[in-house]
């Protein structure tokens, strides 16, 4: 018997037909003899539509109402679950945020969990019965309802799962788990059956979706044992399961996985633009006189590299944007040209970041070098490297994405059916 | 100043627009400086949108889910008005049944407002704060969502009213107040400036659908002054408002009513349909062996007339049922014969019955034989009569029911401009 926490997104209770698959799911580890609590997002397109209410009443509404309206989602869903799940003869019952309840921050529609009292769910698994909790959503001090941010349902199961102590907490999605890259574009990726939390957040905040970052955050803090798994499977089918149990992908610590491969999977994202300002004053204040009127005006600037003083006293500082913020990111530089004191600003679109992750690459020399000679041999040239302890990010002509992707998945042995690298 | 509960129905709520109208209207009570608790419906469509939802999981689910999905409905309206109130500068929170909290009893879907905590409301009304409270739910003695039962919001709004001692509650509809009759039938049909509660339950359960009965009852037994609005008026334009300041019409008790007229209105209902057992054995328990089985066949029983014993130890029994009923309602009878002992069993549909109601013909002789000779006038025979204290109702033919009803809007002086009877 274990304790599993099951977390089931938009998509996968977008209708009644899928909403019974899900409670099917859900018996077969109950079946199994094991405590399970349930949480759910909104119907898919719920959200949207509720959002739109709010902000045809007014663009400036008062968040503590905003999340009055959006949290209504997640009650339509909890209320359909726990009835598909009684009609097939799995005991359940909802939970919203304010019955344990989930207390939060006061920061609507961005609060934090601070403590989930599990006294009620312990007795509803002492009485053999499935919990089927709202994601989302939380108890503010003020006893008001909270909302935790867009995509907050998988950080509430993480939550809910470090409370209960669970054995694991299954994240299914409409993807049967984590890639060494995005199979659109290299049929050969392979699934992964584990990845560490780093190497997870590496990948989410590069741009695959699977996971919210601040969930794998919070899994990383409690040791939850995160396992994304497919919700469009057909539970009644014999699932394809490894040796050691695990469906879909593990996201575990890094002493969990026994060999660990040196590069996990590589991430990309298009759409990338890049700011150069030549000659800019090299003295203390400057990065922090550009980047303070971007932050200003809100605009997401990633990587970020600055060369050696060439001459003296003046350096290059060259960092990316997403291609849409470029217009708007030029009209704020230049404006500064006066107080950040610049010869020149140069610009380019249309580039694609590509990123290999990996935390085997700390005890491996020669990573980037194979990198960069895979990248040449492909005749791929090279804008703008950034790197941190388990990652290595390129930046190079958008045209080259599917070419440097490939060729790279191929030169660190990732090709193949699905392995893993467990 | 007054203390003012305002409820506005679904239809009143069905968009933006209409949002933004019903917030005009609080605005104007808030600003004339009252205290004002708003109760609002669901968005017209969606209790019946979240219904389905839960009928297409299972036709027999858990009322406690059911309760927890439909309430959906009343929290996204609050949480909208609430933004709404706020964009005019009036300020205003929502406030959810569980909040008060509102107690309830435990009987999901139908259950019954036990007590209301007016602490936190009494302090929204010190910080000058308007409140927007949820329609229609509450909270069980086992910490679960309720609901009323279907129009329960005008039920909530009425109990508000009683716990805050409200010196108003306006029901705001589609309709601008009660009239003397269908104003579609009779163009001269007047609205009321006030009627009494026993009138008004009379005229509600007689088919005039501005009010949910269980409210009026709740209404007279708090004696909480009910008015019934139309919340399509343009706020901003002046209220045709009589001497003593009703707007539509005043729903009170009798003795408020200085002037009371004989006969206050004429409520009809088409499509109903007799039942006539020839030779009924007249002896003790023929009565509950006759309508306990329709009731076992949730048949809707109305009229119910006995005639005197012609002979010895016989009588014949008749009574109304809708049109839609009659075939069910002959079944069960003649399936009965034997046990009731009947010698022939005749059915009639496309009746309708007619009623005068008025708390004046308690000290009116003379009024039952106005009416009938009213109609003996126009040729329209009676089928079925049956009175109460404050009420008579007669069966006609369907075909007289337009007819009967004008004839007997003159006949009693109820033809006329807006003068209302107060």
């Amino acid at each position: 018997m274990a304790r599993i926490v099951m977390k089931f997104g938009g998509t996968s209770v977008g209708d009644i037909e899928r909403i019974n698959n899900v409670a099917a799911h859900v018996k077969e580890e109950y079946d199994a003899g094991n405590e399970v609590a349930v949480v759910v997002s909104a119907m898919s397109g719920e959200t949207n539509r509720l959002v739109s209410l709010c902000r045809d009443i007014s663009a400036f509404h008062d968040a503590r109402e905003y999340d009055v309206v959006v949290s209504a989602g997640e009650q339509v869903s909890v209320g359909l679950l726990a009835m598909a799940l009684n009609k097939i003869d799995v005991p359940a019952r909802s939970w919203l945020g304010w019955q344990f309840p989930i207390m939060t921050s006061s920061v609507h529609g961005s609060a934090r969990i601070q403590d989930i009292d599990t006294q009620s769910l312990e007795a509803q698994f002492a009485d053999g019965r499935v919990a089927v909790i709202a994601g989302f959503q939380g108890l503010s001090p003020e006893n008001r309802i909270t909302t935790l941010g867009r995509g907050g349902s998988d950080t509430s199961a993480v939550a809910v799962a470090a409370a209960l102590h669970a054995d694991r907490c299954d994240i299914y999605t409409d993807v049967d788990g984590v890639y060494t890259t995005d199979p659109r574009l290299v049929p050969d990726a392979r699934r992964l059956k584990k990845i560490s939390y780093e190497e997870m957040l590496e990948m989410a905040s590069l741009g695959s979706k699977v996971l919210q970052t601040r969930s794998v955050e919070l899994a990383m803090a409690h040791k939850v044992k995160l396992q994304v798994r497919s919700s469009f499977d057909d539970p009644a089918k014999k699932k394809e399961v490894s040796e050691d149990g695990i469906a879909g992908t593990m996201v575990c610590s890094e002493e969990e996985i026994m060999e660990q491969e040196i590069v996990s999977g590589i991430a990309y994202s298009k759409d990338e633009a890049k700011i150069t300002l030549r000659r800019v004053a090299d003295q203390p204040g400057t990065a922090a006189a550009i980047f303070g009127p971007l932050a200003d005006a809100a605009i997401n600037v990633d990587m970020i590299v600055q060369n050696i003083s060439a001459d003296g006293g003046h350096t290059d500082m060259t960092f990316t944007v997403p291609n849409d913020d470029l217009p708007r990111a030029q009209q704020v530089i230049e404006s500064m040209q006066d107080t950040i004191g610049f010869a020149e600003v140069e610009s380019t679109s249309g580039l694609a970041k590509i990123s290999i992750v990996g935390v085997g690459m700390r005890s491996h020399a020669g990573v980037a070098q194979k990198m960069f000679t895979e990248l040449a041999d492909k005749s791929i040239n090279i804008q703008v490297i950034s790197t941190s302890e388990i990652k290595i990010s390129v930046l190079v002509d958008a045209d080259y994405t599917e070419l440097g992707v490939r060729a790279l998945h191929a030169a660190f042995n990732l090709d193949g059916g699905d392995e893993g690298a467990g």
